[in-house]
């Protein structure tokens, strides 16, 4: 139950990924974390050492352009506008990739997990031959030419209702591996004046199963590459099996997109 | 006279110039380069110490997704195709944000500064209340929301064949202030989901004056801000006087973007 006497805020977080060991604050003296820091940022301005709650725990290294949280705040010093609050956690993260975006006000029944009702997560591949200078560790670098048309063909395969155990991590604690994919798609644009190109594969769903959209990455560029024919997607899919799907995508190519509430 | 012995080449060249003190190279001691990156790299795989000549002098902390440069090289020990070229280059830049796109077999006559007949610079603003995250140090950041209208209801009167003294550095060796700016266009896109946009001035034109783009860019901002009236840039602009024209806008949201030859 809600202390009465406490307000909950949402927030809107874009952040960097790279340098942190994931979204979830470890022990003390573990390495740096995003809710680590944001919690450090608020208790710095409030002296509140609160939980800030998130809609999903990002792995090391996995980026967010829109991550949401919740948090609830004691009977500030003096009152506070929500502006304000941004303004007071980013005065503190200033030297930090982690930038509040938005403060609201929420009600207590608002969940930043519970009660999402769809996420947008976009995997980046920077395809071409030269390695990445301007954007370093923003995407997964692959240098052979990706087959676009044969990945949708591969990805169409997945969307939809299924048990997703041949793409879900071993150590993943959802109770069923069913979920349910409601896009899978993948589109190329120009990168660069020399022919290279970004792909973007983009996964929508109520939820994911851990490790999820970074498997399905990496077993879509396994066809991309053409060791693998689009119909293997589904014969691994109906394996249900982690050993029959491609590999784990790095981390640094996965972003977060957006997630939407009632 | 180019000696009979050597092999021109001309390559294709991204950098994130945040932590460079511009192009080029400077005294033995100084500050790192971009030029003076290159030159090493090539120095590493050749033993040839080599002048690389870019189209564009890009100053400090300004990025390009595409520079172009030359260089002549003399016999190697070993015949090497363009592409084995840009690989030895790139396997000696890894650790530093520049990466050879592409190598390519030059005539003697090619030169990438005066064979060059058009450049297209792209000026990045990041206009949003909060400081930016994922992208540091590649936009300007501009909490107050800019009127994109204004500003290219501004930039038109600079569009055309002008005496730009207003808009050049102070330090600028041209000889002649005149340029033609063939195109001056300001668009908004997107940039998150809580309203922030992504502000791009793009400048074209045969060559630019030191410091063109960023006192353009910092012109037209004063336009978007409300501080001028489009009209205001007209008198600027007639003005003749660097002293009557906005600030030089900041070197982090500067990208050489594109390079034309015939």
């Amino acid at each position: 139950m809600t202390d009465p006497q406490t307000q909950r805020y949402k927030f809107t977080i874009e952040y960097k990924g790279t340098d942190y060991a994931g979204w979830q604050r470890q022990e003390a003296g573990g390495p740096p974390t995003i809710q680590g820091a944001i919690e450090d940022a608020i208790y710095s301005f409030s002296q509140q050492r609160l939980t800030v709650q998130s809609a999903g725990r990002t792995d090391a290294g996995v980026h967010a352009r829109c991550q949401i949280a919740h948090a609830d705040f004691k009977p500030l010093s003096r009152a506070m506008e929500p502006y304000e609050i941004t303004k007071a956690i980013n005065a503190h993260l200033l030297l930090q990739p982690i930038s509040i975006l938005d403060t609201e006000l929420a009600d207590e029944e608002f969940h930043a997990r519970f009660s999402a009702k769809n996420k947008l997560y976009v995997y980046k591949i920077l395809n071409r031959w030269s390695f990445p200078a301007l954007e370093k560790g923003m995407h997964w670098h692959i240098k052979r030419p990706l087959d676009i048309a044969a990945m949708q063909e591969a990805a169409n395969y997945l969307i939809g209702k299924h048990d997703f155990t041949t793409f879900r991590d071993s150590e993943c604690q959802a109770k069923t591996p069913v979920r349910t994919l409601d896009r899978l798609q993948v589109t190329a644009r120009e990168y660069d004046s020399r022919g290279g190109k970004e792909v973007l594969i983009e996964a929508e769903a109520k939820s994911f199963l851990h490790h999820m959209v970074r498997n399905l990455a990496g077993t879509l560029t396994m066809v991309g590459e053409g060791k693998w024919q689009p119909k293997d997607v589904q014969a691994a899919l109906q394996a249900k099996d982690r050993n029959a799907g491609g590999p784990t995508a790095p981390a640094g190519g996965l972003y977060l997109h957006r997630i939407d509430y009632e």
